[in-house]
Formats: C-alpha cells, sequence, structure tokens
C-alpha cells in the first residue's frame, strides 16, 4: 500500500448537558457542550474497517451523562478532566484523550418567591476549556479561555509610526475607536503529577467531597502543587483581561494584546501562557464633510470585513509554548 | 399588461451606526443597526426602470449618520422617529417610512482610571424597534422589541391533561425544564397626535434638549398624552417580562405566554398590544436506566431541532391587533 | 381581566425528515425541515393553561414521520397539504393549519457501481412552501417559494437619473454589477374546491399514484381546475426567474424584479401572485487610482452590509394581494 | 519582564475581492475571500508598541486589489503564491506570510443573448487554499482543500463489530445511511525549488502567459518538479472524493475517510498529504412501531447534535505529516 495513516482521532461532538443540582429549594445550573475525541490503536478500522478498537462515539454520549449524573459538574475542566481519565485509563486501545468543553453562564432571574431556580442565560462570552490526557504521570494538559468578549475603547488608541510601501494609503491618527471580539486560550501550569488518579475527589451534588486538603474543588493531582480552583482562576483571568484592555493606553492593538497577556501571567501564578486572537473591528469615522459637517470622533460605522487580525501568544519567562496557533472551540 | 405592481417599499438595510457622545471624560455609547425601508409613487420604477422617484438607498445610509450627528441618538424609537418623519415629509415621492433597528447593549468596563470609555458588549437579548409612519397626524406606529433573550426555569413547570390522537406518545409530567428565547413585540399606545413636527426637540450631544415638559427624551408629539420615555419603558418591559417568567407556576407555555403579555399590559399604561413567538427550547430528561441510575430531574440534554414554538398577541381591551405574525427585527 | 387574546398558533418547527424511497436498487431522496402550526379554540389554555384542547407538539412530530411513511413524499407541496389536511378535519378545535417546508436539493454522484445510492447536496438555492387550511372548501392556500438563489451580472446594469437630495452623493453609473440573493414566494391560483378531500391520491414509494387523470402527482382537488405537479411548476419558475434575471438591462433592481415577476406571471398560469425581497449585494469598484491604475470595471469589493433590500409584489390582473411582506421560511 | 511574546502574526482576514475579466462578450468571474497574516521581527510593537516594523493590515488589503488587476486571479493557489512572495520578499522585517483563500463557485445561467456576463452562485462545497511562505528557496507550502461538501449513501454503510463498556447501548446494524460534510485539507509537495521568483509569469486578464513551458497556469518554479496546474488538481480530487465515498462500501466511516485519501494520494502524483474532519451526520431511523408501522429504511430524523467526528491524516509513504489537526478555512 502506497500510503500510511497519520495523525487521527474520532469522538462524539457537541453533547449537550445541563445539570441542575438542588440546595434544598434553590438550584444551581451547569449548561456545557462536550466534545470528546480519542486516539490510539486504531490503524485496523481506517485500513480494513475492523471496530474491534472503536468504542462507539454513542457510549462517549453515554458516558457523558453518566458522569454528569454521577459526579456533578464543579467546572468545565474538573468534568473534563474525569472524563479524559475515564477513556485513557479504562481501555488499552485509547492512548490520549482531547476533550473540549463550551460553557455557557446563566445568572438568576431577580423575582418573588419563585426565583430560586428562574434563570436568563448571561449571553457574554462563552467560556471554553480543553483537557488533553495520555495516561502519563504529569502528562495533563489543561487549557482555559473565553470566545466573543466584545470590548471596546471610543479613546484613547492611536495607530502612528507605521511602515510604508507602495500600497499604503492609510493616513495615521491619534484618536479612533479600538474595539475586538477577545478570543483567547491560557495554559495552566498544573500537570497533574504522579499522584494516583483514584485520589480525585468524589463529589455530592455537583460540588466537591474533597480528597482532603489540596488546591480546589475536586483536586485530583498535581505535580507537587495543587490543582487549581478552576472558576475562581476563570472569574480572575476574565476580569484581568477586561482591566488591561481598560487601562492600557494603546499605540497598537499588539501592544494592547500583550499587556492584556502580561497582566494575566503576572497575577495569576497558575498559568504559564497565554494565546490571543484578536479581530480588530474596525469603527470608521464617517466623512460627514459633504454635509458641511465636522465628525469630531462622534459618528463611526461599524464594519463587518475586512478586519484586522492579530495573534500571538504571551509566554511566562522559561515556559514552553505548547498552545498551537489555530485552537478552536469545538 | 397582464401583471399589476402590489405593495413595494425599498431601502437601505442594516446600517451600522456607533455613536459616541462625551461628557467630560466620560463616554456613552449608542450601537445600532437600522433598516430604512419607504413606499411611495413607485410604480415607474417597476414599469419602466425610470428611476426619477427614487431617492438612492445610498442617501438613505447617509441620512442615518448626519442624523446620528446632528440629533445625537436619546434611543432607539427616537431615532426612529426621526427617521421616518424626514422621508415621508421631505419628499412628495415617499408616502410612508418604516424604520427598523436594532440596538445593542454596552455596559462599563470596571477598571482604574482609563474605565469612562472602555466598554463590554452586553450580550444578552438584542433590543429591537420599528417605526412607521405614513404622514397623517396621529398615524405614528412605534413597535419596541427584543429578540434572544433565553430563560429557564428548572422546576415549576407541568404538562397534563393534553388531547391525544393515534400519533400521541408523549407521556405527562409534573416536572420538567421549562426554558425559552423570547422575542416579543409590543406596541405602544402613543400614535403622534397632531402636534406639528417641529416642535421634536432637537437634541445636543445626544441627549434631548426637550421642547419645553412633555413626556421623555426628545418627546416629538403625542396624541393628546405623551410620548413614552422609551428607554424607561424599555428597560421596565424587559424586567416584567422575566419576573413573569420567574413567577409563574406553568401549566404550559400557552400559559407562561400569556401571564408575560398580561403582565406587561397591567403594568405599562404605555403599550396596548403584545406578541410573543416561543421557542419551547426541550430539555429532555437522559434516561440513566440502562446504567443502574435514576435521573432525578438532574441531567437534561438541551435538544435543537425540533422544538415547540409558540406564538400569540396578548391585547389591552379594546385595543386593536395590529403586529402581524411574522415580525421580524430586521 | 384587561387584557384578551389575539391571534395565536402553536406547533413543532423544524422536524427534519429525510425519505428514502426504493426503484430496485436505485434509490431516491427527499430531505424536509417541516414546520406545523395550528390554531383553534386555544383560549383556555393561555388563560387557565388548561390543556384539554393541546394536542402535544409531540404528536405533530410523529405524524410527519408516520405520513412519510405511509403516503411518501411526492413533493413539498404535496405532503403539506396531507398534513394540513389531517390536523384541521382530525380534531373540532383545530380550526386551522400552516405548514411550512423547506427542501434541500441533493443530486447522484456520478460514480462506478454503487452511485444509485449515493448522493451529494446541490447547495444552492433552497426551496420553500407554506400550505394553509382552514377546512373550508376552497380554502386551500399554497405559497412556493425559494431563497438564496445568489445570482450576478457583470455588466447590462446601470443606476442613473434617480432623485437627490442634501443627503445625496452617489454617483451615477452606467455600467455596474448587479447581484443579489433571491428570495421569491409565488402564490398558486388552485385553491381545492369542493372535491372530498378522500380522493386525494394515494402514493406508492413516494410517488403517486393518481386518482385518475388530473394535474399533477396526488393531486387532492381542484377549484374546477387541477391541482399543479408541484415539482414540475417549480423548476419552471425557477428557470423563468433565472432567465428573466439575466435577459434584463437593468435600469434598477426594481425593473428587474418586476421584469423577474411578470415573466412569472406570464408563463405559468398557475401562479397568480409572486413577492420578492432581493438585497442589493453590493459591489464596489476598487479605487485603484492611488496605485496609477485604472479599474476599468475588473476589480470589486463585495461588500456585506448595509445592502440595499427591494420589495415587491406582482400580481396577475385582478388577482388578490396575499403574500404579507414578511412571509418567512420557517 | 517575566514574560515573553511567542509566535505571533498579523493581518488583514477576509478580504472579498471579485474579480471580472472579458473575453469579448464573454465575462469571468472569480470571487474570493482572502485572509493574509505575515510574522516576522515584530517583538517592539508588542512590547512597546512601535510600528515601525508594521506593515498596516490596509496595506495588505490594498495590496489584494492591486494584484487581482495587475495579475488577474488564474486560481486561489496562483494568487496566494504571488501575495506570500510579495510580503516576504519585498520587506526586511517579514519573515513569513501565510494566506488563505476561500473560493465561491459561480456557474453561468443559461439564457438568451446576455447570457455571457450572468452568472448564479454553484452553491455546493467551498474551496479552500493555504499558501505559507517564509522567502528560503524550495519553502512553500501548499495546502488546497474544500469545506462544507455534503455527501450520503443511503445504504451500503454497517457498523459492527465494536468494542463495548458499561456505558455501551448501542445497537449494531447492517445498513445504516452514511452522511458527512467532507472538510478536506490536501497539500501539495511542490515546493517551490531554487527558480527565481521573477520567472513567474505575468498573466493578461487573469490568464497565465506562461514563462515558457512548465506546469500549468503562471507557474512560479519547482523543486526540479512543474508547479501543479491548480484548478485541474482541485477538480480531480474533489472528483475522487466523491467517487471514493460512493464507490465504498463503509464497515465504519473511518474506513471510508481512509478510501478517499488513498484513492486521491494514488491518483494524484501532485498530492503528498490529506486530512480530513468528517463529521458523522447520523440519520436515525425513527421507531414507527408505536404506530404499528414498520420502518424499512425509509424515514429518518436528520439529527444536529451531537454528531461523531472523525479526523485522520492519509500520507504517502515516505511523505512527511505537515498540515495541523486544526487547520481552519480562515
Amino acid at each position: 500500500m502506497p500510503t500510511t495513516l497519520g495523525f487521527n482521532q474520532y469522538g462524539k461532538a457537541e453533547n449537550r448537558v445541563v445539570r441542575i443540582t438542588r440546595d434544598g429549594g434553590t438550584h444551581h445550573i451547569k449548561d456545557l457542550n462536550v466534545s470528546v475525541s480519542l486516539s490510539g490503536d486504531m490503524a485496523d478500522v481506517h485500513y480494513s474497517g475492523s471496530n474491534a478498537h472503536v468504542l462507539p462515539t454513542d457510549t462517549m454520549k453515554n458516558t457523558v451523562y453518566v458522569f454528569a449524573k454521577e459526579h456533578g459538574i464543579a467546572s468545565a475542566e474538573e468534568f473534563g478532566i474525569r472524563l479524559a481519565r475515564h477513556f485513557v485509563t479504562g481501555r488499552d486501545a485509547i492512548h490520549r484523550a482531547r476533550v473540549r468543553i463550551e460553557e455557557y453562564a446563566w445568572e438568576r432571574i431577580a423575582a418573588a418567591g419563585e426565583g430560586e431556580h428562574s434563570f436568563v442565560r448571561r449571553g457574554q462570552e462563552t467560556r471554553v476549556a480543553q483537557i488533553t490526557f495520555d495516561g502519563a504521570d504529569g502528562a495533563w494538559e489543561v487549557i482555559s479561555g473565553l470566545t466573543d468578549l466584545t470590548v471596546l475603547n471610543s479613546t484613547g488608541s492611536e495607530f502612528r509610526g507605521f511602515a510604508r510601501d507602495a500600497y499604503t494609503t492609510l493616513a495615521e491618527t491619534r484618536d479612533r475607536i479600538l474595539a475586538t471580539d477577545v478570543s483567547a486560550r491560557w495554559r495552566h501550569r498544573w500537570t497533574g503529577g504522579d499522584v494516583p488518579p483514584e485520589t480525585v475527589g468524589r463529589t455530592v451534588g455537583g460540588r466537591a467531597a474533597g480528597a482532603g486538603g489540596g488546591g480546589g474543588a475536586g483536586s485530583p493531582a498535581g505535580e507537587g502543587e495543587a490543582m487549581p480552583d478552576w472558576n475562581e482562576s476563570y472569574e480572575q483571568t476574565k476580569s484581568h483581561l477586561l482591566r488591561a484592555f481598560a487601562e492600557t493606553y494603546s499605540l497598537s492593538l499588539q501592544q494592547t494584546l500583550y499587556r492584556m497577556g502580561a497582566r494575566v501571567i503576572d497575577h495569576r501564578a497558575e498559568i504559564d501562557e497565554i494565546r490571543f486572537a484578536l479581530p480588530n473591528k474596525h469603527h470608521f469615522l464617517v466623512d460627514l464633510g459633504p454635509f458641511g459637517l465636522k465628525n469630531d470622533n462622534e459618528v463611526y460605522v461599524a464594519a463587518d470585513r475586512p478586519y484586522g487580525l492579530i495573534e500571538a501568544t504571551v509566554l511566562r519567562d522559561g515556559a514552553e509554548q505548547r498552545i498551537p496557533p489555530d485552537l478552536t472551540a469545538v
């Protein structure tokens, strides 16, 4: 045969699971979109169609729902870790699992009496997580992130002193709108270490009944160090991204990006690497001259396409660069 | 010619305009998507291609931007009223204008120092408005609304006692998740009346310098009664929709819909009619029996298609039904 | 109670059904998205939550699948007629049914041997149909149509001699690209008449075993005249739309629209009314002057927003205008 | 500073360009969406906001349009090669260019007389290309591909003999629908070689006036071998994908995927590697048992989510694996 199989994986994508937990009359909700991909000893199914090593993707779906029941969903990351470990440790033919999760946030509706079980979808960014595991001690990779967090500075942004060539017509500006849909992925330092998997905390009612001390909810294991509190880490990181965007006087979107990344690395010890893809959502000042009017940075057209696209990774000094350029959500 | 021209309109759709106003160092932002449609004496252009009566859609786009500069954007409704009146009163060939607006909400980023001009898109529902005017006194029609407000009750919803036929297999339930994406349109009682259009307040810096007393921002005119404060009306109506959804023990989504509508009519004197399209976003209880587990309303699959779709109008007694069934946003 | 229920309907939307029929080793495929909406004696469920008259939307879903099995799918229209008649004639509480259908076209893959059951989705326009029935003799309304048929003339289009006001800056042009995504809905003359419903032809294997002579597949009934051959009607109408777009030297998109409509009415006796919504997909000539180049109608930017939007109905002389302005697909 | 800049690139995304060429009265059309990303000596702009090395993304947009005028668009690949070479060879600070292109296909409308400049968008798959160049001899990487080619076999597909665990409930099947949206990327063997860039053919009217003999349109250069005829290569590869899908009796989607890849490698000498992401678009047989009916593979529900997702690379023996798992279109 003149052809060979290269890297492959298979799984069930976009399993939508909603988990309700009750605390007396007060309900809690977690709303996830879970995608599982497995790889391993899969040459036969590609070459000959033998499914002997192929756990059906339908089974992966079932597992997502069973795990949501049995372990609750303390966080997207914790839930993904449980799933990944299950698939890799449970079957010889599976050597690696990658779990991607989107999480949709809900807030409570302020209402009389009935409000403890009523929610409105928050609708802002989508939280994402990717958990990868190949079964080796200390080989966990947890990447968290967010997409579609749309931010805008209505001043405090310049773009000047740029390079020019024969095709450059752009004018310099000392005051423009800077707007972007933040898409960010950050990699946690935690890699699991040599703590036996069975020490992972069992959860009751969606919350961790921890395995003793340890870092955060459900702490499976730590490479000398504790597993992060994933939810706290997420909220703090999002807050730092917003503040860095707002507090940076911008000379370019690249500079703003770097400040956003550096602030996260500086303030969040659990994060070693962060990657951004930031579309420059152009807001063009409308030329009102033909109508005898001056547009003093008041009226803008929000353009769709084309858009600038600024991508970069910011690393803690000495950290390895591992987040690939095109990491996607699902 | 064996064919005749029927109802027609033309315009420029989806003009994206962002208006910044300054209050010292504090900036305000309005972010709209404006669609203008005009109709009138347009037989010639259809029959022969004569454009003598056709104001270019490009001109409508320009007008949106000029008006954003000159009058600011106090509210989507007020802005739409100005545009509609301009087109209808300014040209003999234009007999009717319909302006549709989507508005995207932004909130301030909490940040040190620089926060007065930094925003994050709220991302929840989209506010919409439709203004129709044919030039006659008291002939204004203002419909406000919202789309994609996603809400969920995790209990307090039954579905029982329904009709059955040979194709019915659905089991009754006394406890289910009830979730929907609220799409609502409400028609205001205000129709403008005989107040001369020129009394419409001019705005400075995006806020109204009112024509004396009167109802709300920029009050153009009122049929004996004041023009509503459109922003206040919107916020209150949204709040009532959320509370009615949360506070209703639901026997059917139809009943919940009616309660939502009735609450708005009861509490908001300026609104005479409200129409809903509520998809029943099914959350199916996962059967965990094959795995020896009981699913005590804990784990659900959020389904995409098909979905129930419940549509109805709720009217103030004596009010005329005018919102068409398929009213869309753009 | 100070509020009243207005027009309401409910149903199951977006039932995705794929029907395979076999002709020996050769397979045929029909791929539909079916949305059912029923209205009738539904005050109680809105006012009090009593579901006694509410046939579950889940039952409507089941009915779609059972009918696909029992009757096959000769055409979207014929299938919708069966469904609408079933719901209206089968239950006292249901007074009116509206069925909307999207159909996705497939073509065969040219392949050796196995090709008789292999298909590739055509991917061009989506065919749509809306069937409305209230149980009365001769009260059928069948609207067929299509969406997203994207067409472009690279010359043969002017735009000159238009009206101007203070906000007009557009230059005239004698040669531009004219492009649009055709969305059209056409209403058939056929309304059913007094022929008893049971004469509707049964189908075998998805094709009609007609009730004798008559117009087309499955002819349920005709008001003196035969039911159209829906598939032939659709293909011919689409062809006329394309040819009229291509063969019209355009002075305005309104004129092109009218020619498209008139051609359909002229050539298709079964159609009395056609309504269009045609976005003017602007292709702007790029100004290459700054680079010392002349752009002789060679290089265009395809813009997204804003876009012109031209809407009009073309009627057979004497026909009633019944297609509403905002008719949507689902 | 405790942080470091990692891999970064920036550019202008989604430049929509339509290029018309004339052959007497017959027009030709190319319709592209072009995204340019550059990387190089960009530390300063991230660290300090100095834009001295930053060619504005607006300039990249201008360059796309100028090149469309000057060189025409013989193929997406050829156009991307020109752009990439221009950016890398033209500026010291730019070390690498990556150009991604989507192409939308149009076919002629069959019409009387005017048809030579009238087109209807084909609407099937989207053709894509990615060209990467870092300035070194023989360092070109050209990846072609397609997305959203939806195919379906209505029989000739089994899924049996799979692995089982405690969460497996899936039944085996000997006859199912197999459907997928093909997303494929294939890497060409051609890497440019040491032929001087200036031998790249100039094009006239969108077609190459070749630099002598050589492989295909506009042949820039070849590593001993000719540049492929990109358009011919694309059409043939698409055809092989379709035929392999149709002609494979499928025991699993993995097997079908491999056959599709192997057929391309076997028949297209210019291609060394191909990667697929194939969603298993589940079509579930509807259980009609409750209605006393047997569903003999006739009626299916086309499900949306979740879906299986099968991904794999097929390599020519000895070829290096270079297409990353998450390669996206834009």
